[in-house]
């Protein structure tokens, strides 16, 4: 057994609330006996969903009660400044105060941010965090970061993602040494752009980086590399895409098996079959993005995520905490500035 | 039956050469009683190939020899400057010429691009050509550009692509006014860069213009526009990231129907239910990007198309010709210039 971790649930986030962040809470507990758990949020709802599970242990969740909830299309600043009290911002807070080592919240990204950014604050020389997650790929999964927090980037900040990015990819899948990407286009008569080609520099010549060169967005799914380090706009476009293009797939596979009858039989049979692949494509398995570059550990969920997926955003967050991937990151970024 | 066009084709490019490139030009030919070809490349190998066939009008297919190959990864500026009589430049002549009214090549991108430039220059205030490429969709495909040869783009280089795309759109899909998306990202927090702003702002003012605004990423995958606007760097990584996934998703189907022989005989009886699917996924439906901006039609062809597939590219190059895109492009063009 390791050391005890507290990790701050905003109980009320996401599309459905405590009905998927109190079991999801629960699930995690019973899989990691060193996890302590805040569920932050409106109190009455939360006792209620409590109420409904005997199968677990009291003594490891606590809760916190706030008054406020942040709307999923409410805007950052209105959430930032209106709203002192919500679920959102009390778990963020309890990270700041040390009563948690990290939060996680299916709520609001833009809210989140803004908040993480006002509460904890990023680290000297980054100025906003970065988004990294976890994409399925051939083999596994590779760890993309910007996702869309920094739209223009220049190349030291692309260097800074991989310098975070090979932090975490090194807490999270207890990878000594991660592959570094740098997300590049391959057309012949034209190698990148000007920032792309001088963070290759960077990464190249630091001493603590694994580089392994530039990699095209078809790599991204080759398991070319264990980090993948583009701008925020690229990542942002990449992920969004993917996403709906693995549902659109999907959903072809249903309308062909839906046909008529026989094809529902054939989809039947086929189901248990397919389901494999399902599996490792399961946002499940891949839930849960962070925030790095902040001053504590901030995991946000898909909206949408079920009890499995958001637990697994919440032993992200565990991973994040036993390995205390913010002052690794703080401690490498320091000494890049001090090598500057 | 409407005016004859000439077609001229890079019998030697591509993975396979006149292998795919002379049976798809004899496919083009059965199915377009308007359609000439002329055949470019090494006069016996073409002959040869031509040999093989007896179901052809022979009257409509001509065969130009040109004594040099580029390479599939040969330097652009290696092939522009060293091989000027390849069956790439000659096929690109001839439409400068004037005895072509389009070419096809499925050879090296980057050669067909300086090739291009060369030879037949862009328009007055075009700098590089764009790339479009329609995209398999829910509802049928969208046209994308660029998709790799700006990687730095403004807001009038952007702005350029949507009159561009929204020419070639109209010519090849039949529709009087396609709608125009912007990629961007929907980070709540932020909302996209200086530059899509810009482009918004200038597509906007256009009287000729159908502006359906921004799009995400996922966009691209939901009919959300017939045209989807981006700057090359991130119209490459997606193109290639859709691509490689829909590959990756492919195999995954295929290792698990291949997994025992349970799995392999209810995969028997699965892959004609799921054909449908792979029929709208084809690239053979797809094949065939456009290098806009020109002074005539230049269409590239995947490397490793097939017959099917490279038929269909030359059918796009049809379309065009028959649509007169280059003219109309300029005519958009110049009336911008005139308007600035």
């Amino acid at each position: 057994m390791g050391d005890p971790v507290t990790i701050a649930i905003d109980a009320m986030g996401g599309d459905h609330g405590p009905a998927v962040t109190v079991p999801a809470a629960l699930l995690s507990l019973s899989r990691h006996p060193d996890l302590h758990i805040v569920l932050v949020g409106d109190h009455a709802v939360i006792r209620r969903a409590l109420f409904k599970r005997h199968d677990y242990d009291c003594t490891r969740v606590t809760v916190r009660h706030a008054t406020q909830v942040v709307g999923m299309d409410e805007k950052p600043s209105a959430a930032l400044r209106g709203k002192k009290d919500s679920s959102m911002r009390v778990a963020v807070q309890l990270v700041r105060e040390g009563q948690a080592d990290a939060c996680v919240s299916a709520g609001n990204t833009g809210a989140l941010m803004a908040i993480g950014r006002f509460v904890l604050r990023t680290f000297h020389g980054i100025d906003r965090p970065a988004i990294i997650a976890a994409i399925p790929t051939r083999g596994g999964h590779c760890h993309v970061l910007d996702l869309g927090a920094n739209v223009d980037c220049n190349a030291e900040h692309l260097f800074q993602f991989a310098i975070m990015g090979a932090v975490l990819a090194s807490a999270v899948d207890d990878i000594p040494n991660p592959r570094i990407g740098l997300l590049n286009v391959g057309e012949e008569e034209i190698k990148g752009n000007e920032q792309v080609r001088l963070a290759a520099r960077l990464i190249q010549d630091s001493h603590f980086l694994n580089y392994a060169g530039y990699v095209e967005g078809g790599d991204i799914f080759r398991d070319a590399a264990d980090v993948i380090v583009c701008d925020g706009f690229v990542g942002n476009i990449a992920l969004k895409a993917s996403e709906e293009l693995v549902r659109m797939l999907v959903q072809f596979i249903r309308d062909a098996f839906g046909r008529n009858w026989l094809t529902r039989l054939i989809g039947a049979l086929a189901r248990p079959v397919l389901g494999s692949m399902r599996g490792h494509l399961d946002p499940a398995r891949n839930n849960g993005a962070s925030l790095l570059g902040l001053r504590g550990i901030v995991v946000k969920s898909h909206g949408s995520a079920g009890a499995a997926s958001f637990a697994h955003a919440v032993e992200t967050a565990l991973r994040e905490a036993q390995r205390d991937v913010p002052s690794v990151i703080s401690q490498r970024i320091s000494e890049l500035i001090l090598h500057n």
